[in-house]
């Protein structure tokens, strides 16, 4: 199966969650925005799904298409074919677990993304500044905590072992958990480097998962679009205690 | 199968969605935390699940007992409930067209709650007024259109005709749809007095799911919570154009 991904050129962004998955996978994957347009991609091609007049058009990226499927949803991506990509255990409990947990993982990136567009997402960062200082500061007291708390707790209490959000092997929850983690390293590196060896089992899944060997080569390769002032995670040292 | 929710008893909140959607399928369900603690409820008793170490304890409410099963976030318990209540076409490619659809009402609830809370959570809405009057401003100008436009596109695209988001039959897209439209016109009744006529098919869907039966017999029971001061819809209206 080939799949085409659809998702902003520039920025990791909710794509990557998708993106670790397939790169982590080993599948035969297509960045469609990243292509040029000689060859079917760039934005345009993206917008044009969008803007088309397809029953299950979506709203948003990213979004697959995998032979007659289009899905749209980063958490909805990853449960789709978390299977196919065996990136998910066989059982059924294990992997409505995964499902909710990815979910979690979601609420949290929003949250994180507020944090320099507290006001609205149309507004450049410049012109929401005192608000978004007033959020951050909440965010980094209160929900970093909550969030990673739960996480951290979440390892603790795996059966299987603290080595992985969901039963005994990789599974796309830990990639996500990877992402987020390098995420609030890159935009909150003092908070992240006072409260992280709180979350033991956190830094520890975030570690093993980059030397996971598809892992290395992905953030090894041009691929990987690095950490940028656009996307979710951003680092302005104002916001960061 | 009698079902067990968790959510908070006083607010409609993200459990509504989940509510909708046990009444309106007839479905056996306790509202546990507002039975009395003398019956096993209360808030208690949720937080009492939440603070377990179950290895699959949530991180927040809604969540859903079921037999041996339990599930939290309100767009995942509706998929996974969604076969069995009947509320939900049995193709599967219309299964994955409703979830994906209600992780994005799940998105644009959460803009709805920012109106008041773009700052933090745990402030009250007096102390983050400013803010709340810019964020509901851009959310009235912007996100609104841009969200009820593309609801509004969906059901103009349902091959099986506009009355009903997925498919031909009332599905927990459809109820979900209904408590968002009811929750605008609470929260911003000038503003939607004044846009709804450009969602004609949406305002037809409200008014069509609150004459099915069973939503008649909840909308119009005690078990009905209204809006209120303390929920996702709040109405200030000082943030309503």
């Amino acid at each position: 199966m080939q799949y085409k991904l659809y998702y902003w050129p520039g920025i990791q962004g909710r794509g990557e969650f998708v993106r670790l998955a397939f790169e982590a996978a080993g599948a035969h994957y297509v960045d469609v925005a990243r292509l040029p347009a000689s060859r079917g991609g760039g934005v345009a091609a993206m917008m044009k799904l969008m803007k088309s007049d397809a029953p299950n058009a979506p709203l948003a990226p990213p979004f697959v298409v995998a032979g007659n499927e289009m899905v749209a949803q980063s958490t909805y991506i990853l449960a789709w074919l978390g299977p196919a990509l065996k990136l998910v255990p066989r059982d059924a409990a294990a992997r409505r677990w995964a499902h909710q947990l990815q979910l979690t993982v979601a609420d949290f990136v929003d949250e994180a993304h507020n944090t320099h567009h507290p006001i609205a997402t149309h507004l450049y960062y410049e012109d929401q500044k005192p608000e978004a200082r007033k959020y951050s500061a909440a965010f980094l007291a209160l929900r970093v905590p909550k969030y990673l708390g739960y996480f951290e707790r979440v390892l603790a209490r795996n059966p299987a072992g603290p080595t992985h959000m969901v039963g005994r092997r990789l599974s796309y929850v830990d990639l996500s958990m990877f992402q987020l983690i390098a995420g609030l390293r890159y935009a909150f590196p003092r908070t992240m480097a006072r409260v992280e060896a709180e979350y033991p089992n956190l830094v520890a899944l975030h570690a093993a998962t980059a030397r996971v060997t598809n892992v290395v080569r992905y953030l090894t390769s041009k691929r990987r679009i690095a950490f940028n002032q656009s996307g979710i995670f951003r680092h302005y040292p104002e916001l960061d205690r």
